[in-house]
């Protein structure tokens, strides 16, 4: 049973028609709000990470998705649950953390509980004024593919740290940065429907996501994704490039002509279906992509 | 510890001013923003429900924060973290539940995972527009106390279920109703500031948590709360009315001349501090009130 199989039964049921884009955009309020939960021994281990840190990257989770919707990140709620023995001085640096990520963004309520593990689930709301909301479904064939940064490091550090390793890696694993201005320099410019996405289940993920949604090819050229070189010494360095998660870079496909400031155009969109790496089709991937149902 | 200490520790580290309410009110947005987290075997136990109700539940919990600030319920999104061997049948049966409370609500997205337990967190958006909106610091002296219905059905029912019994309060317990016709009933029509909040967390929390944000003495007549007869065959049956959680009534405090239909008066609003039940004040309650981190 995969993540994915449960999303097409959670369409079926609610026979909804937004749910697609890392946030829904409500148009008629102007804003757009997305939702992750963030789950003990699943998607992080107190034995890698601190409260301050785990406060801090929860934010930035979310406000990625805000960043490749093109809003502008404003408002979060945070639903944390915790377990009976937790102390003060969690909350405190966990909320610290959180403040820090927020620059510019108000925390305005959320819940608190009793639980198990440590959970916690953030809403958040972008402002859609004087911004153009993407849609990954917005691919179209003549345009280019960009990305707001390197890929790969996270998952670099990920495998650091279960080495006991602290490096630049793992740094960028446990406290990454959304991509708040490359969002920004898009949505507040683009005169046209553009696709974006945050690559926070791994590039080639982002990629397969876009093609399909668009029904287009999207046709990259590998060796202008930026990653840093240090990561050619991990095995199958391409993998974690390609398929590693949790960078929360920004993909993007906007027209030919249109600049982006600190941008690297990876490729281009064509008329045709999936994605190619130098060429060639990806195919049998399915066990490489992220899947929080499969261990 | 508990939930209260909690939450000044976070208002301290964040410095925000916006917590206090079942919502946060976001006034340039013109909505309001609401989050809570239901956990397995705290706050339900599948011995008790099924995904259908629970779906149903959830949602209304959340609709009743909505109703709580006077806003039009709107949009909601689900995070929801599974065990992996979940199954479908769950996910379907817990949407229909979640799509039959949603009447007129949109469900437009949320995040699904992996996880230990089940845990729930639903984030709820309500349009302020042509709505007064509530606080619960707005309680005046000279109000009256109204309520939107019974209380203690809720708690009588977790009881029965405790003892394997299904009954009319067990049905109240498990597929509780938000009251959203008596929240619109008063934020469409009123004209001046008043306090309103839900008492899922018991009546007389709520009565407590309006006189301290309101700096009030809230005066209240014990024979005036409409409960169901059938209640007093339990043991300390008041303080199922009183402090019992989960019966998601509305409590508001209006002015004496404003007519809310379908309304029970309980009270009146006084100079003063605290809660009074028959002229006695309320003192000592702490080990009566609902607390998720206290077993």
């Amino acid at each position: 049973m995969k993540e994915k199989e449960f999303i097409e039964i959670i369409k079926n049921t609610i026979k909804g028609d937004i749910i697609g884009d890392d946030c829904a955009y409500l148009k008629d309020l102007g804003i757009v709000l997305s939702q992750d939960n963030l789950v003990e021994d699943i998607h992080f281990s107190m034995k890698f990470t601190n409260p301050y840190k785990l406060g801090y990257k929860s934010a930035m989770v979310n406000i990625s998705d805000i960043a490749a919707s093109g809003a502008e990140p404003k408002y979060i709620t945070v639903g944390l649950s915790l377990p009976q023995n937790t102390d003060k001085s969690f909350i405190k640096e966990f909320y610290k953390g959180l403040t820090d990520a927020c620059e510019n963004i108000k925390i305005v309520g959320g819940d608190i509980t009793g639980s198990d593990k440590i959970f916690i689930s953030i809403a958040i709301i972008g402002s859609a004024k004087n911004r153009k909301i993407s849609s990954r479904k917005n691919a179209k064939p003549g345009y280019k593919i960009i990305v707001s940064g390197k890929h790969g490091a996270s998952s670099a550090g990920l495998k650091d740290l279960f080495c006991g390793i602290e490096s630049k890696f793992s740094k960028i694993h446990l406290m990454p940065k959304a991509q708040i201005e490359f969002s920004k320099n898009i949505s507040q410019n683009i005169q046209t429907e553009y696709a974006m996405m945050d690559t926070s289940d791994g590039l080639m993920d982002a990629l397969l996501q876009i093609a399909e949604a668009s029904n287009v090819l999207l046709d990259v050229d590998f060796k202008k994704i930026p990653y840093d070189k240090e990561i050619e010494k991990y095995e199958n360095y391409q993998d974690l490039i390609l398929y590693g998660g949790e960078d929360y870079q920004l993909i993007a496909c906007v027209p030919k002509d249109f600049n982006v400031q600190n941008s690297f155009e990876i490729g281009q969109v064509n008329a045709g279906n999936g994605v190619e790496i130098n060429g060639k089709l990806v195919k049998n991937f399915e066990n490489k992509l992220f899947d929080h149902f499969k261990k």
